[in-house]
């Protein structure tokens, strides 16, 4: 067992946390900007140092590459470097810097691979300049068509296309990612969890299934004070009904669902007028397809009409439940005993670059605690101990893949 | 009895309604904007034509005035010129040229009036521009601080005082209205009552009181996702419940109490994420002080905590309720009996330039019907029918009051 350097792995998050410093403690690193640039340029560097080669894929993704004594394929690292507006030091990059962690200890401790290592730095993971998130490992799993993506315009109007072809990181389609042997994403929680059970690392099974509507409740504006009650049609009252009447439906159904009404916008939004339209969403996820299609048939089953005003559900979009795979899961957890990291089984509820490789390549991620469940703010925190921690499990499980796909050539994951 | 001619009223209207009119029948008619400035140079000279003298006072209020036989305080009918953004064609104006055309039938019926007259057109009454609303009426009679409002900003960040100068309808401050007899405003209703009621004319007994709180639920932001519904603090799901409770409460005390929900705003506002805060506003207006008194106890009542959420309602402002002059409203239904126009004697639920002028001198209102209730937008709509048996009712009040004023020069309406 070789542990890795928490020191070093905190000094290479604080220099990265410099890339889009904000005021507050934050990083705004949004996708192919200036700060990200940087990062990445940073990150070349750090695998150079470590005698690794560096690809670039046409999409942005930075491959680097440490050859093992076998030419197979790699098992591969990563994450994003890219972050939200005023978002923390730790999403995303934290799963690039602990790759980073575990081949310096590998290089310090003189192991010898036989399996190559990949690190890898997915490009616009998080959406927050380009529209989708995940879109790069999208774009190599083929679930997003690459041409679309091109096109997708920043609140600036600038392209996709333009921004990466300014950024210097447009490389070869024939340097996507396409076979690994294994693909480990280790990322912040993003959720409470891990910390209120006092767990140090989650073994992550898979991402959960969700389901995201608009509804919208349409009346009648008039005037505050003039028109009686019996002769409104009132969309606040009715969007304010149909929230509790769902809250109290869907509480019901099982402790693991989660929903949320994230947005409302209420028109024309003025103290003295009764609106006329109130239109507000719902996103609701579970690992279960049966539990999903329980709360999407308690939304189908809204009334078209309620006092006197229109409702009107539409889906916007839903994904299944993506599960990783077993195999390695086991191998995270066999890790977290020997270092005797307190381990938790759990899915993610948000959305990884691990959910597209997992259609590809055999993946799990790896999860560290996020103090008080905090992320994409700037107060989002992970310890530096609990990090390292996340690095050791890392590290030790690349180390058993890489032992047992050499000891077997037909040691298959899948 | 004089009837006022129908057609003539009808022709007046749609010229005024070109001044800013907009695309879709309605009209855009800010406060001292270029087409204010149109629609007040066309005031003063239809005034002049039926010999009237323009005053104009500091505040740009314009007073057209007819002369009587006795120097005495006058008989004063009036409204605001100014509309809305996207208002309608009769909101304000119809005050305004129906008291034109009461005093056209007076002229061309050689009446000879003892009293003198007085048109008033009152700037800014809507607050659309320049905030507050009723500006002008509240300055000349000491609600509101001259030095105040003359710094009011319009979202052009240019100040009430240089669009007044602009104008060209500056006045002098020994030219405001402080004295007269009665002050009349005919006004269209803005509510469903009198249409629904088949009713021809509202008698306005007053301006009803209100009571404006905004209500702030604070809770926890986080991650639509990876935060289990236990570990949540969502001020939306607080927010709907007390907005469900209070329209269940405040639904009980009284079938004449208005209460409405206007404006709701969510922060962060996105649909994967928890929101921190969720902001709305309670508008409630009802004619007795008592019913006011037990909607803001219940307001007070309202928990500080629920569900981890902090609930903290803040009084925006209050009114208490305006009653007219009782002899007035008599003389109005009285003219409503002369003329057969089926009368409702009811409160307004909307403020009006009457509920300021009615501190200083004994005032009244008549409303004719809204078609549907509509205002405030270009669908406001008013039968030119309608308006013509509301001009009738106004000259009618006019020529009585100043009937008996001129027979008994002791005769008081306070």
């Amino acid at each position: 067992m070789y542990k890795c350097n928490s020191r070093r792995l905190q000094e290479l998050i604080e220099q990265f946390s410099q890339f889009g410093a904000t005021e507050n403690g934050g990083v705004t690193r949004l996708s192919l900007s200036n700060e990200d640039v940087l990062a990445r340029n940073y990150f070349c560097e750090c695998c150079e140092e470590l005698g690794m080669e560096i690809k670039i894929d046409d999409m942005g993704n930075i491959y680097g590459v440490l050859p093992g004594k076998k030419d197979v394929p790699p098992i591969v690292l990563g994450s994003h470097l890219d972050s939200v507006e005023k978002g923390g030091k730790f999403d995303g990059v934290l799963g690039v810097l602990t790759a980073i962690e575990a081949i310096r200890t590998i290089k310090e401790n003189d192991i010898e691979l036989d399996i190559p290592l990949m690190i890898v730095n997915f490009t616009n993971e998080e959406g927050a300049r380009f529209d989708p998130a995940m879109m790069s490992s999208g774009v190599i799993t083929s679930k997003f068509e690459k041409e679309k993506m091109l096109q997708s315009t920043d609140k600036n109007g600038i392209r996709f296309e333009e921004a990466l072809r300014a950024s210097g990181y447009e490389g070869e389609q024939e340097n996507r990612l396409n076979e690994a042997l294994a693909y480990l994403e280790l990322h912040i929680e993003q959720g409470p969890v891990l910390e209120a059970m006092k767990h140090e690392i989650g073994v992550v099974e898979g991402v959960l299934g969700m389901v995201c509507y608009e509804i919208t409740v349409t009346g009648q504006s008039n005037h505050a004070g003039t028109t009686p009650m019996s002769m409104r049609q009132d969309p606040m009252i009715v969007a304010s009904t149909i929230i509790t009447e769902l809250h109290d439906q869907l509480g019901k159904i099982d402790e693991q669902l989660v929903y949320t009404f994230g947005r409302m916008n209420v028109s024309p939004n003025i103290h003295t007028v009764i609106p006329n339209t109130v239109t507000f969403t719902i996103d609701s996820r579970h690992q279960k397809a049966e539990v999903m299609q329980r709360v999407e048939d308690i939304l189908k089953a809204l009334p078209t009409k309620l006092e006197g005003c229109s409702i009107r559900p539409v889906k916007l979009w839903s994904r299944d439940t993506v599960y990783f795979d077993a195999a390695i899961c086991k191998e995270v957890e066999s890790a977290c005993q020997s270092f005797g990291y307190s381990a938790h089984r759990m899915f993610s509820g948000a959305g990884h670059d691990a959910q597209y490789m997992a259609s590809m390549i055999p993946s799990a991620m790896i999860f560290v605690p996020s103090i008080q469940g905090r992320s994409h703010c700037e107060e989002e925190r992970t310890s530096f101990e609990d990090c390292a921690k996340g690095a050791d499990i890392l590290l030790e499980t690349v180390l058993t893949l890489q032992s047992k796909f050499n000891m077997d050539e037909t040691y298959t994951l899948h």
